[in-house]
């Protein structure tokens, strides 16, 4: 379908958020519409959200997730443990552990996996920084927290094998059943590793 | 879920994109590091387009169409036949229109339908404005093009009324089965409309 645009400036705005991911051009149309109808303030808080955040936005230069600060608020509280170190692959991992509550050690973002058919390799990643840390000492543990699969996997391979020099522990989170499924339903790789994998019965789920 | 974001400034451009309809938080986190990874200029596009549309758009000062000019281009056109006027709910059904490219004469964008439930009444629409245009003269035909909905046969009914002291033709566009559609799936209500306004076989479908 042409669209004959009545006006180059609408064009222009939905041309923008059809780029996108996930957003078409009719999307992209009424989300346009929808802001057209707000006042002026809104759209321009709008707007200058994103360039802001390009603008302005750090890197933590220890853990390289996002922040406000040279150093992320994560790794610069005194009640983290800084001798465990979790690997995960982007920002949004972080968020997502964060969110569980459960862990109290630093991050490492590695902004990716390795993955050849995406032309991804090592170097593109934060790995000779994650090195670089456990080289100056101070980590004892560094957990492997990607996802479950052939990249990830890869990766965690080679970060393995690049931290062998050194002393540290190097652990994985743990694959099995996802709390609330059903065995019948799992498939059996999972179910394979959670037999070999087993842990002692301890009364708590 | 309490989302902890690392950075105020990612929390913001989440929270702007996040009041979009039909974007919720996950989204628009998708969304917003998904602009993070352009670079600066893409950004500032991005950004720049919704503040400059919501600045420097105009409506048409005829039809009320979106215009980057006072008078838009379809008014202005002369090859337009200016006697016919096809009232319409928004920009979105003028767009509509014109993509059949089986209509030549002008538009009237009323801004939308009565609707009580919403507080939209007449006043709210360019309904007077409708009104304002037959009585100059040179309109010939109204075609009302509403929705098929209870609040677009009030709005017609309405517009009706308002119109009924001049000498214009007033129609409807043509309510029927959808082309290529299967009568038994035809709810029995358009089909009996359908059947009731039959039209004469000219062997054209």
């Amino acid at each position: 379908m042409n669209q004959q645009y009545p006006s180059s400036l609408l064009e222009k705005a939905v041309g923008e958020f059809a780029k996108l991911p996930g957003i078409g051009r009719k999307t992209a149309m009424r989300l346009v519409l929808h802001l057209l109808r707000q006042d002026i303030q809104s759209v321009e808080s709008f707007g200058q959200s994103v360039i802001t955040l390009k603008r302005e936005v750090k890197y933590c230069k220890v853990c390289h997730n996002i922040s406000d600060t040279e150093t992320c608020k994560i790794c610069a509280n005194p009640q983290r443990d800084a001798s465990t170190v979790c690997v995960v692959e982007n920002i949004r991992d972080v968020m997502a552990v964060e969110n569980t509550q459960q862990y109290k050690g630093l991050y490492h973002v590695l902004g990716g996996v390795i993955s050849p058919m995406d032309g991804v390799g090592p170097s593109d990643l934060q790995i000779a920084s994650l090195v670089e840390r456990v080289r100056q000492g101070g980590v004892k543990e560094v957990i492997l927290a990607l996802s479950s699969t052939m990249e990830g996997d890869t990766t965690n391979f080679f970060i393995s094998r690049k931290l062998a020099p050194y002393d540290v522990k190097l652990t994985m989170i743990a694959r099995g059943i996802s709390i609330g499924d059903e065995l019948e339903y799992t498939d059996e790789v999972t179910l394979g590793r959670s037999i070999v994998n087993r842990t002692l019965f301890t009364g708590m789920m």
